[in-house]
């Protein structure tokens, strides 16, 4: 995502890599508890729109779209094929704020494709994470019991969702950050997916 | 707020306040989501302790006592106290994520007392804004219907919760900053308080 941005706006990749994320999370959350859902397309191009004015860039409508397909091929970190593949004796599944356009795409591109069982978007449910109800989807579309089914984030309030809801959660902390003070904690923290091998094993 | 870092870890206020600032709102955001209720006092001090922590500062438990103790007496700006004056033909109250306690202390020390008919705390209703609920709440406490409410607030997200649930909104947008894409937009942008007494006289 930096570097697509730094191609349009030379040296301003992190500064609106960051501007957008922070917009694009907190406009979910926003959405969800005002009961205006729009899909997860439509916010991360909105946080992405705001950004820019913010920043006094000027996007047109080239940079708009070529920005906005970049969430359409994201990278995986280094780990993450090899690890899913040592984990596929395991159903798989995703449970994602994307939409589904976006996730099937991302999904292909990554080379991902026949790994998941399920690729699930909070779209079916019209509110995003850490709502209970974006929880539930997994058991509703998966069947499995929810004390079952074993939640893996890199985002510790997602997992803190996750947990609240009652999925075991593991939470990866790639950066080693802090955890966020929310009165729940994953029920286990990782560095990596690899670490989920023997843990699984 | 910035002050008050500086005095304890000197050329850190800017950096501190706004992360502290950040993590209280998106805690506030999470915690309603998940159903998990704190109040706004317990959320801000979870928010200051996150961001040392992620900044590695040491925060003592009398670092902690002051910084906190800052949010009993913030400071208004400039022209608030004066343009309520010249508001105080109509009743006017306060409706904030604030915890009764924190309300009363900073409408004490910022010499307001006597100027606000209801000092509405979300406390009542156990979630933040901008859930509805919140903003149903004005209606209730106040007897005035939705419709004829007059909200104001600095924080763009905070008058499109307010219009969507109905009320009629003014954002007070000092800063000039670009207003959020959440779908909605507040009636009226004013550049402060003092411009909202032409516009009801």
């Amino acid at each position: 995502m930096i570097s697509a941005v730094n191609e349009k706006f030379p040296g301003q990749g992190p500064a609106v890599s960051a501007g957008w994320r922070t917009r694009q999370l907190e406009y979910t959350w926003l959405r969800s508890l005002m009961g205006r859902y729009e899909d997860f397309w439509h916010v991360t191009e909105s946080a992405l729109v705001t950004t820019c004015n913010a920043m006094k860039l000027p996007l047109d409508a080239a940079a708009r779209t070529q920005l906005m397909e970049s969430y359409l091929h994201l990278d995986t970190f280094p780990e993450v094929k090899q690890a899913l593949k040592a984990l596929s004796h395991l159903p798989l599944s995703i449970l994602s704020n994307g939409s589904p356009k976006m996730l099937h795409a991302v999904v292909e591109s990554a080379g991902l494709e026949g790994i998941f069982t399920h690729i699930i978007s909070v779209d079916e449910v019209k509110i995003f994470k850490p709502a209970p109800v974006v929880y539930e989807l997994a058991v509703k579309k998966t069947g499995v019991e929810k004390g079952h089914i074993g939640f893996v984030s890199s985002n510790f309030w997602d997992g803190a969702g996750a947990k609240a809801f009652g999925l075991r959660t593991h939470w990866i902390n790639r950066a080693g950050v802090p955890p966020d003070e929310l009165g729940i904690t994953p029920d286990v923290t990782l560095k990596s997916l690899t670490d989920l091998i023997d843990l699984v094993a």
